[in-house]
């Protein structure tokens, strides 16, 4: 067993502290990864106040992983010692379904194991990121492109490929409308990945308080959702809308401003269900899709696209020490884009 | 003017009566057409009864017709006398937006005009095919296949080509798992059209029924949604469902049954919003979609695959004072599948 230093919650009411947890030794396939950055995703909050279901208590959560490859397994031959990788939200998945075979990991039929709160191969609970250590099995594992500073690639691996993915799938692209609704550690992402595969992007976010930074990651349009005539001037004018907000909305207001075949892909889920009114959809052909992170290989494309696009979130790096604190300032919104631990401070 | 013998309603509750109404004289591009056989579509029903909104009375129902062209104005060019064709569920649109020019004329961005319950270029209100003459410009009309009777032809104006247009867009065919919800007129017509597609064919019906009919005429496999065991067995096994249904279903059910970029397209809508769980698009980048009847290029395409698949709606033919009665019987979901109204009984 490798031993790491960790930050872990007990329950879903405890705060942070610190702990020693074990990393299983290398099998033949897995990398040892020593983490130095990890990104504090909004599901990472909802896993640890057990929002989302039971959890497994000592919990350490944690998905956008970034750090350098110190070991490897026998059998390894996509990474060596001293390599800058990264680690998402998944850690494994069976390998042999249809959809695992088509690269659509994140779909597996038998179910991903789960970077944290999972159970893996071995029957053990997964335990993420916000550690000094990980061993994960390297068909799992990703390249960061050396143009891009480990603390800025971490909320890649989540952020990046969460709206990423559905931009690539939906076809965002030279005359696209494409619309991010929230400017918040996803939405910022989905801007800049948008505006860099070429589509006319428009921010939709609640104010206007976020303008400038949306217009200067790469958005030609920003408009307050607050403010209803952004709604009759937008109608029928888009098509693809990346909702990026976990809240309960209003769906029918935003399918109003789809184009003919034009779709609203949710990469966020609220808790309780949404309604909707179905003329909204049948009158000009309209869709209302899901999306779930991306596969392994869609995030290697992923991390290359930015590097050659110049993308990079926009980082708050914390200590350990003020994970409590952040997870108080992401429910608030009042973090400009995410926070990323330095876990050389654990 | 010419006069036309009809049959109407003077209210929401009030039964079908004969009665004179006036047709437009020809204009240049008009195809006057001696209407032989009208469909009765669920849609007359709730319009009606009032219950898609404030409706002129009288009002003619009628949006399946098929017919004769008896005189033409002097600038038609596509029909002449004694032509077989049909006319569904518009007559006009504007022709000059983006959806008309790409042939989409059901989603012209200015509304198109309705058969009946509409008004037209003039400011009329369009009556529609519970009647023996229909005026209609020449691009608003089809041309019926020689091979197709008139009066099963009059439901493929509006059954038909509301089932085929979502079955093309969303490309049922080989290797397709393809499920219809509803085994009624819309529903019986989506089983023949998918099956001569080439899809593997699946009737989701409330009860068994109906099931010999369904396996006569393409279905594949027959399953009763009121057994909880049909959502198991199918789980994560269809490529595309129609959804003819327009009362409220739980709509997370049906997306189980989807595979990885699954569509539920709903061609009915129910009056009160639908309620759904994202979680359920999410888990597999399953899309809810809606569709409205098909273009007019595309609806000459549906009745021409029709004709070459031998594809007709199953229909029982009635007098014109039978309407009241089979809107009844239609309320009742007692009949298989469509009414058609012989208007030589007028």
């Amino acid at each position: 067993m490798i031993n790491a230093k960790a930050r872990a919650v007990d329950g879903p009411d405890q705060p942070f502290r610190a702990a020693e947890i074990e990393r299983r030794d290398l099998d033949a396939h897995d990398v040892l990864i020593e983490i130095k950055y990890a990104g504090i995703c909004h599901s990472d909050i909802h896993t640890a106040h057990g929002e989302w279901g039971p959890v497994h208590y000592p919990l350490v959560p944690g998905h956008e992983i970034a750090g350098i490859v110190t070991a490897v397994g026998p059998a390894v031959t996509k990474y060596k010692l001293g390599d800058r990788v990264g680690v998402g939200c998944m850690v494994d998945s069976c390998g042999e379904c249809e959809n695992c075979r088509k690269g659509e990991e994140q779909y597996c039929l038998r179910g991903n194991v789960p970077t944290y709160a999972g159970v893996d191969k071995y029957g053990e609970p997964t335990q993420g990121g916000y550690s000094t250590h990980i061993v994960v099995t390297e068909g799992f594992v990703v390249r960061i492109p050396d143009t891009i500073e480990l603390d800025a690639a971490a909320p890649l691996l989540c952020a990046g490929i969460t709206t990423y993915s559905p931009l690539h799938h939906w076809g965002a692209g030279p005359g696209k409308k494409v619309a991010v609704v929230g400017m918040g550690g996803l939405g910022h992402m989905a801007v800049q990945i948008a505006h860099a595969m070429g589509a006319e992007v428009t921010v939709l976010s609640q104010s206007l308080k976020k303008k400038d930074d949306g217009l200067a990651l790469g958005a030609d349009h920003y408009y307050a959702t607050s403010d209803p005539e952004t709604f009759q001037k937008l109608a029928g004018s888009l098509d693809l809308i990346i909702n990026t907000v976990s809240a309960n909305l209003d769906l029918d207001a935003y399918f109003s401003l789809l184009t003919l075949d034009g779709t609203v892909v949710n990469v966020g889920a609220p808790g309780e269900p949404m309604s909707l009114n179905v003329m909204s959809l049948i009158g000009s052909r309209r869709s209302f899709a899901g999306s779930m992170i991306g596969g392994i290989q869609e995030t290697q494309e992923m991390l290359d696209f930015c590097a050659a696009h110049h993308i990079v979130p926009r980082i708050e790096v914390i200590s350990a020490d003020e994970i409590d604190e952040a997870y108080k300032r992401v429910l608030a919104s009042d973090v400009k884009y995410r926070f990323v631990i330095d876990t050389s401070t654990m």
